[in-house]
């Protein structure tokens, strides 16, 4: 995370801050981020709506930071782990095995991202939303190009099939994370559960490829 | 469409129905299925609210009944499909080669759904949205079964490798659903776009399961 964090440059998010997307996180993924208010993210925290104002000026930045973190979250964890003297197949499945922990281990936020896929959080308004929602698209963008490079290098060396990338590239991503649309965390999980997950991803992704 | 039909041993819906249920469908992918309101269904057909009315008691029932259409489009036109006779890999490449086509010739109803996996239309009120969404369970669960079958056919026979059997269906269905995240039509778009889709598609899943 240290390293990570000092690679992408950011200054590290005051711990209110990151309290407060937290519950939005969960507040705009149980009742959706459209239905969801200002009010009800500062009764999940137990605090005042002045709190939340106070971080962000508007439900739309409240819900644009959420989406903007949830890209972070992963392009963090997974980005740093690439190593371009590994095998493209080598590297991607280090990036799933850790694509997977991270998703499910930040859950509600990859569930707001889930909605804003179909177009629902277009509708900023102020021209900071416009500013944020651009560089959620940016985030996303360098983080699908992670991946990207590595289905060009493993077409390229001949160890993936040749296909159209970008089908190739939107399916792998869809597969990994479709644990969001049904992951839902148990009292009684088997600790090996995630680890497994992760492997089993790993090999359906880099055999639908080869 | 008149064998499925039939087989599902449903009345056949009215177009005045039919056209109410695709102007919901295109309404609520645009705003968002939480903030669009009969008005904008209305507005979108050029109609009265009145005669939306006449068909659908709320909101809540029509976007019920669009999340039902949209599972029963999928089902009518890949359960007819699958043969025994055949093999698991055979039936497989089948369906998802009839399951592409259809979730693109219906694709607003598919983008609802979507927003329905992240729980949003769980907050059904009247007994009559509740059973709707109980329905729309029941459809794509049995529609998901017929996937199972196959999958668990193929892990039995051998031709598919031996996985979690429920994270292996989640993952394809996801695989063969990821166009609806990210497929725009395009007038220049070749007449063989989907067909190759649906192929790679295809050889994707195989693969994975393989």
């Amino acid at each position: 995370m240290t390293a990570a964090a000092a690679q992408t440059d950011k200054k590290p998010m005051s711990k209110s801050k990151a309290e407060i997307l937290d519950a939005a996180a969960e507040v705009f993924t149980k009742l959706g981020a459209d239905t969801a208010s200002i009010d009800d993210v500062a009764r999940h925290l137990g605090s005042t709506k002045g709190r939340i104002y106070h971080h962000f000026p508007s439900k739309g930045v409240l819900l644009a930071e959420v989406c903007l973190r949830a890209a972070d979250f992963v392009h963090e964890e997974v980005g740093p782990a690439v190593d371009p003297a590994e095998t493209p197949e080598a590297n991607l499945r280090k990036m799933i095995t850790l694509h997977i922990p991270e998703i499910l281990r930040t859950l509600p936020y990859h569930k707001v991202i889930i909605q804003s896929y179909v177009g629902m959080n277009q509708k900023s308004t102020t021209s900071l939303e416009r500013e944020l929602f651009k560089q959620i698209r940016t985030e996303r963008r360098a983080y699908e190009d992670i991946f990207r490079g590595i289905l060009q290098a493993g077409m390229q060396d001949g160890s993936f099939r040749d296909q159209n990338l970008s089908i190739a590239l939107q399916s792998i991503l869809l597969l990994i994370n479709a644990p969001v649309f049904w992951y839902r965390p148990r009292e009684d999980e088997p600790a090996s559960f995630i680890p497994d997950l992760a492997n089993q991803l790993s090999d359906m992704a880099v055999a639908a490829l080869r």
